[in-house]
């Protein structure tokens, strides 16, 4: 069979002579949330010998009768009891030696929680919440996809309107800027994050104040979808190097 | 089998007890290039029964001993004889019926050639360069790919400066301008767009001028790495939405 494989080029070869089905393929679920002021990651505790004591993604192995998104979803749902979350594939990693099984491919997501959306749902409680700073060794290549996935957040928060994923659904001005800042690691001047954030025409003035805080209650407000369907469409947001 | 692979989490089965590994793996390149004025990708003739005469992004199975990066720029060097062009991951595609041999998983690449390059260096006749715009039907899900990567190139022009990699080292503004403007579909004010270039310093005068050409020949310039490496810092760029 070895013969066969070295084949250069699937589009060449007859299917009777395709190379051997030999991958295992996995997804593995970056859940973030934000609780406490930090971004934090759900992790499970590894039982595979050869991480004994490490944690590690939220994952699992394709079934033969689903895709990706089937299967991160699957995951997600089965372990957080959760559904209708933000859930978006990020990167796949291949690297030869990354499973002590063998060849397992496998395919990272980015997900979005509320902490307290799940803290609600969990049975589960082999998984924890981890303060993304804090975490500096994990399973398998795991820290890798972590990090991978951290830069896709940095990012698509400042390209599309995910973060309210990881806030209640009515939030203050003061929370929306802490969430962001958080995923950042920088902080925005009060004015003009505000002012930014109101030209986009997005927050939907919910005609309530804030209950229980510390400090002078803020106005909340709600994301609204409308408002950024209608800007979506420009495409071209200008050369950004 | 089947009942191990039904096992609901990667991370609590036991080695021994780990899934088939039933899957195909493979690359698919989406090579683009630009030539006379519009954005062209390399394709070859799909030899699949399944999807005679259909044209197909160039692939190939990820042998054992690679990881998905390795198999595509091996494809890209065996085919094209380039080297050293800008190439990378995009998404992985894994509907249930996308290939008729079974589950065969790919990994969508992203390359970007001179279509001068590829044209001195070529000993593949198979091979051929097709307008993107005028492709309506491909083998496989190529086409869904094709469409999925041209989305992540006109993404990527605006956020980095890889359009470099479609051009000569030294190029005029015009040029510059039509490359943009063939990738993203729409056209840009002369004056706005020379002037947001230079802003970013990116661009070294060669102080030299165009010769060859039909119109008043324009200067020429370079790409100037050590100018973006300065700037590629600033990760935050402003809220795009």
């Amino acid at each position: 069979m070895e013969e066969v494989l070295q084949k250069p080029n699937i589009n060449t070869t007859p299917i009777e002579l395709m190379p051997d089905f030999r991958f295992a393929q996995s997804v593995d679920c970056v859940i973030f949330g934000y609780d406490g002021g930090e971004i934090k990651v759900l992790l499970i505790e590894s039982d595979l010998p050869a991480y004994k004591g490490q944690w590690s993604l939220l994952g699992d192995v394709l079934h033969p009768d689903e895709d990706l998104d089937h299967a991160s979803y699957r995951v997600l749902q089965e372990r957080t009891g959760l559904s209708n979350m933000f859930l978006e594939q990020v990167k796949t990693f291949s690297a030869v030696n990354r499973h002590p099984a063998g060849r397992v491919i496998t395919t990272a997501y980015l997900a979005l929680v509320n902490v307290k959306d799940y803290q609600l749902q969990r049975q589960e409680h082999s998984l924890h919440w981890h303060s993304v700073s804090e975490i500096t060794t994990m399973a398998f290549d795991h820290k890798l996809i972590l990090d991978t996935c951290l830069l896709a957040l940095k990012k698509k928060i400042q390209e599309e309107p995910i973060i309210f994923n990881l806030l209640d659904k009515k939030f203050s001005l003061r929370q929306l800027q802490q969430v962001f800042e958080a995923v950042l690691g920088i902080e925005f001047d009060r004015r003009n994050f505000r002012k930014k954030l109101f030209t986009t025409g997005m927050l939907k003035d919910e005609h309530e104040m804030e209950t229980d805080v510390h400090h002078r209650p803020g106005k909340l407000y709600s994301f609204n979808p409308a408002a950024y369907e209608k800007i979506k469409g420009n495409s071209f947001v200008g050369l950004q190097f």
